[in-house]
């Protein structure tokens, strides 16, 4: 609209989730009028980022070198291996601070539907690294979708041979849950788990 | 959180207007999972648009290169001049496609609390361009607010005996406006400045 630069950056910026073409123009006049050092700071990290950040070699989240800073800590607990699906998942539990064991990054979920299957995700890297290093215990947090839940089932299948103690994280009521707010799928778990008090 | 690379992508999006940690993360994710090329289409464009995006030598809004888009198509009706407070004006004003004149962009509106004087301002600027290239009517477009209305008088002050016409855009009801959710101050002015139907 004003000028062949800042339509591009208009445009580029659409790029953001949530970000439409309203809120690309107030986000691009917002940098050009007052921000100009931050827009190449940022320009820069993206840079890094979108070229710099790999997988890991060990747990397959994202790393900056071959072997992610949770990989590399030697403070963190070997017995325990908690299996998420994705990165950001590694990035949730993290920020709990309440999981000092050691990740891996499936790389998504089975889904027939969207042609996904076990050779696409990272099942056969997880049964080898069990054979080789075996864990005390194998905590599966996939989501508890019925595809997560499928793939937690087909992961204990696959490594059973492989570990003792395979576990899965607590399915109930969230906290701050109204019950009046909650699925009946969330509330038949949570009666059926019940525990005693 | 996860690498330092991807901290700071995190960190430097947040200079982002409407953009806090957790969304700033959701579009880091986003870009590494799904989006690298675009990522980096992004990279390019804004540090192209930070270091490339200049002033306009005649109109004072953004512009590529000395002369902006605007200023520099001979179709554009060089006896009315459109004077407003910043470049996302005129975008607002081309985005009607309602008006076919050219544009000067003052750099804000005159704020003795805030400092801004009319130094601060290119009215200056503006007297010389009226002496040296006279037009028809110069149309004042500065917010309805106190500040832009004093900012509209002190221009017409300055400029008065440069041009014959000067006029100002309509204030009244906006289109789709309920009477019941306007503020007074307006509702007052749609009265005062009625007209024949």
């Amino acid at each position: 609209m004003l000028t062949p630069k800042f339509d591009n950056l208009v445009k580029q910026l659409q790029v953001l989730p949530g970000v439409g073409n309203k809120t690309a123009q107030r986000m691009a006049l917002h940098l050009l009028n007052q921000k100009r050092p931050q827009g190449m700071a940022l320009a820069q990290a993206l840079d890094v980022a979108m070229e710099g950040i790999i997988e890991c070699e060990r747990c397959h989240s994202f790393s900056d070198d071959d072997i992610c800073p949770i990989c590399a800590d030697p403070r963190r607990d070997d017995s325990v291996l908690c299996v998420v699906e994705t990165a950001s998942d590694v990035m949730a539990l993290e920020q709990t601070a309440g999981y000092r064991g050691r990740y891996f990054v499936l790389g998504g979920h089975l889904s027939p539907l969207d042609g996904v299957s076990a050779d696409d995700l990272n099942i056969d890297q997880l049964v080898r690294r069990l054979k080789a290093e075996p864990v005390e215990e194998l905590m599966l947090a996939t989501s508890t979708t019925v595809e997560g839940q499928t793939t937690a089932h087909f992961i204990k299948d696959a490594v059973q041979n492989h570990v003792d103690t395979i576990t899965q994280m607590a399915q109930g009521i969230p906290m701050g849950g109204e019950l009046g707010y909650l699925d009946s799928m969330t509330l038949a778990q949570a009666i059926r788990r019940r525990s005693q008090l």
